[in-house]
């Protein structure tokens, strides 16, 4: 794919993610796009990211939505402002909260198609709504409250005093 | 560690977790115990189990606390009915809904200890509550709707039709 992904824009410093970063080998390389006002992202579980045989774990589920919520809302933040991807200073976004409802199994077979919309834009919070298809099936939905980091050089100290109410 | 985890009770064909399954070799293996009233993991995150560099992955954090719920809601359906764990017919339960918040980065160095108790015990439906530490800090906290597997023998059947609020 020649396009670039969200998370392909984000400084080296914030790409060591192990859902998203694109500098952790290990990892599993989270990538997400626009479609119109929507955001998207394609992932293929491995054989073994199992939850019982033929379905796939909860858990890579919750973390596909978490890192494509908080790449949704730098994209989003970003135009909101108006602003090229990847122009300084770098916009990024953490989770605050994470919300997953498993409506039902979700088959292993077929890609997995993550597709959102957004329920508040807001400078300092976005609120990521992210339905879960294998096919036409919908599967899983999700709803992640993300921060804006404040300054990209501390994102600890930021992480550390973000007020989840902001 | 020779005690047995409730994980060690499951069945084979309920085994093969990326989170839990004692079967999956590139899976996580969380192991889950009684502390009296309260349930425990511990669990040190792999060196690429970053967010951001010193801090564990929230994906990775859900995760755990996803398993270790399950884990847990079965444990405290059969104590709930004087059975030994791992008799038969086996009790497993599935994870409807999970909600996470971060409160705060999780440091990569320490054990994370996974701590729990019951809001519900239901028959079909039981919630549990975590707090997931490093040390004496809490980090996050879990909220985890679990519904109990009807029969052992058709868990995809079973999955797909569950009543989320029974």
């Amino acid at each position: 794919m020649t396009e670039k992904a969200f998370q392909d824009f984000y400084p080296d410093n914030l790409s060591h993610c192990y859902g998203c970063g694109r500098l952790n080998e290990n990892g599993l390389h989270v990538r997400s796009f626009w479609d119109g006002d929507e955001t998207v992202c394609s992932f293929s579980p491995r054989p073994y990211h199992t939850a019982i045989p033929g379905f796939v774990y909860g858990g890579l589920l919750a973390s596909l939505i978490d890192c494509h919520s908080t790449g949704s809302a730098s994209a989003a933040a970003y135009r909101a402002e108006n602003r090229p991807m990847g122009s300084e200073p770098p916009i990024r976004f953490v989770t605050a909260s994470l919300k997953v409802d498993y409506l039902r199994p979700t088959p292993i077979e077929g890609p997995l198609l993550l597709r959102s919309r957004f329920d508040e834009i807001g400078r300092r919070k976005v609120i990521v709504r992210t339905d879960l298809f294998v096919g036409d099936l919908l599967c899983v939905q999700g709803q992640v409250v993300t921060v804006r980091l404040r300054d990209e050089g501390s994102p600890a100290t930021d992480l550390g005093s973000h007020d989840r109410t902001a």
